[in-house]
């Protein structure tokens, strides 16, 4: 066996992809994943723009690609930043990328080395936490409140950091998003200490209540990057994403992009298009909103009946998760035991913590199941749930 | 401007990338590229494919997808490895990559560490110097004659290396191809090093000349890691390859691609495979093998043709490229010029070697151009050539 590379010590297969396998078994209700939900999936489109696509461009569709990725997709991109976000964004700083999983490979492999303090959300998202930690970060971690960060303790992480990563809205595993206020006050850290913010914005579209903000990447383009996917608004299986930088720091994402694989597929590029080109692309991100909006709130209402009150619960205003927290000193791995026994799943919150804590929260998925399997799934875990707590009196 | 990672330090766009930019130009006959030829592209088939998956199978084609890969098409190049090199491979060996330059990039992140030494021909593929340099090797190059390696070289550059890259078919950028009983001197090489083996195979199915020989991975499977590719058999444009590994290697890999970009297109996986397993597969192949033999004995016809005699050039039994040597003391670079503003490009030799040599060598693609067209831009490269020579005799 060879030695492996230092970066690889402790690396290992996400804990989420490892319970995906228990939830395989068609009896546990899953409350686990991260999918979005395939009824909102526009196969038909997609098999209409692929054959449109393969029939007038064919050849191209199937050759090797520029880098940076199909210009009309990021001119798409770029006019939707303008026409949604008030964002003047040039295409020629957008660069495809295979997934915005890559996008954070990227950013890490040009920006990380190792040791460099790196500052995250706590809870904070995982494929961000893996992505990056390949590249041996010294991790802070800053706690979420229901309107974004603490900025104390942002002030004090920011302090000689390489940079600062979040997701801005509806987060990935909380649910939470930075207020409008609470943006402006993040820009003003990031400018007082001259801090690269890495935003990542994967459930923007996906606002089901309030109000449409901007990312706070529009405040400090030139110091930031600013991460967006088709993933959750046109379908994952494609691995389209794309990352938003200027000057010498997109030079050098094209040039590590360029060695990772060349380019993302010339044919899913040329197929999503065509897709968000040939049909109503906003009735289509509404349906999506209405759907998650609906699961979401069948989410709240089965938890406001069935869990124990000393339960606390996040209320998202848009994307795929609730987040809620046990009382302080129970364990959601420990429940984790009990939910499969009466097949419910879900992602014990631990895992979005660099630093160790979390010990008691845990992640809920509602974009992926009807209202009925949410309520019966909510009950099911709600009953593990005052088994725990009253093992936790007991003991 | 935030201060990059040390790994990106000299890290450049692909040189190649950049000639290409000059034969945009319609009027540039090119061999610069690597382009498999658009004509052997399937894409009615390609097509038929897409709409057979997207009917019958559209929510999964869309959805995220398993990290090792789609489980059919793992098992038809398991199956086609049996069949045509007599190799037993399980399945659950292979994992899918975003094209074989992930591969080179996973295989680059799970082993080698800054400073490792890493061993690769003279010349050696450019895609393997780029996407390994990021991880900051130790580079050690062995001159490659018309059979293979230079075994007294290989012997002394194996002392302590972390590995050995090689393409050993019909490599990019010489055409040359290891003999059988280099293939065998090399595994014992290994074997006596306990080296680790990279070995590069995209283009091992195009032979058009000689007997087809089994990659030297059969004869070590436990140290080496085998990498193979749709792009040349299938197209490009799905950024569609592969890895063979085993054991704590491959479980290495697995998570290093997870955190990469969680998994391969899903939609690709499953078209090139209904692709294959829809169409005479065999036939296809064969057609390219019969295409790109045809031109690459009209490029030497048109080589014997026009170029001087004190040019050297490599016999390909398969593949893509011609290698041409020009006497000691001429630059290719200098060639370039003159070859540019007579409206034909190829790629000069040195991006080629990692230790500065190669200055007097170049690299003819002959896949992507006609036999007319073939003889015209030979003929136009071939009188560069003459002033070349002829400014070099004068010096």
């Amino acid at each position: 066996m060879p030695q492996f590379a230092e970066r690889m010590q402790g690396a290992q297969r996400s804990f989420i992809r490892e319970i995906l396998k228990i939830t395989a078994d068609p009896s546990v209700i899953s409350f686990a994943g991260g999918l979005p939900n395939p009824a909102s999936f526009p196969v038909t489109e997609v098999a209409a723009a692929a054959q449109a696509v393969l029939a007038e461009s064919g050849a191209s569709a199937l050759q090797y690609s520029p880098t940076e990725g199909y210009l009309p997709l990021r001119q798409w991109i770029a006019e939707r930043y303008r026409a949604k976000k008030g964002m003047e964004v040039d295409p020629a700083d957008i660069l495809i990328t295979t997934g915005s999983q890559q996008a954070l490979d990227l950013a890490a492999k040009v920006l990380v080395n190792a040791g460099d303090p790196v500052v995250i959300e706590k809870p904070g998202y995982l494929g961000a936490i893996q992505a990056l930690s390949i590249f041996r970060p010294h991790w802070r971690s800053v706690p979420l409140h229901e309107d974004g960060p603490d900025l104390e303790a942002l002030d004090k992480a920011l302090a000689g950091a390489k940079l600062f990563y979040a997701v801005t809205s509806f987060q990935n595993p909380s649910g939470l998003s930075y207020s409008e206020e609470k943006r402006a006050q993040v820009a003003e850290l990031l400018r007082r200490h001259d801090s690269f913010f890495l935003e990542d914005d994967p459930y923007g579209e996906l606002r089901f209540a309030g109000r449409d903000l901007p990312p706070v990447y529009k405040e400090r383009p030139e110091h930031s990057l600013l991460l967006g996917t088709f993933s959750k608004i046109a379908a994952p299986g494609f691995r389209l994403g794309w990352i938003v930088a200027k000057g010498e720091v997109m030079e050098r994402l094209v040039i590590a992009k360029q060695a990772a694989d060349l380019h993302t597929g010339s044919l899913d590029q040329m197929v999503v298009h065509r897709f968000l080109k040939d049909n109503d692309f906003e009735a289509h991100v509404l349906r999506i909103r209405k759907l998650y909006g609906d699961q979401c709130r069948a989410m709240q209402e089965a938890i406001a009946r069935h869990f124990p009150k000393d339960v606390a619960v996040t209320e998202p205003e848009g994307g795929m998760f609730l987040w809620a927290t046990l009382p302080e000193g129970l364990s959601s791995l420990e429940l984790l035991k009990l939910a499969v026994e009466r097949k419910v799943a879900f992602v014990p919150g631990a895992a979005f913590f660099v630093d160790g804590t979390g010990d008691n929260t845990l992640r809920l998925n509602y974009s992926n199941a009807d209202a009925a399997t949410i309520d019966e799934g909510i009950r099911r875990l709600a009953e593990c749930m005052q088994a725990e707590l009253a093992r936790g009196r007991k003991s």
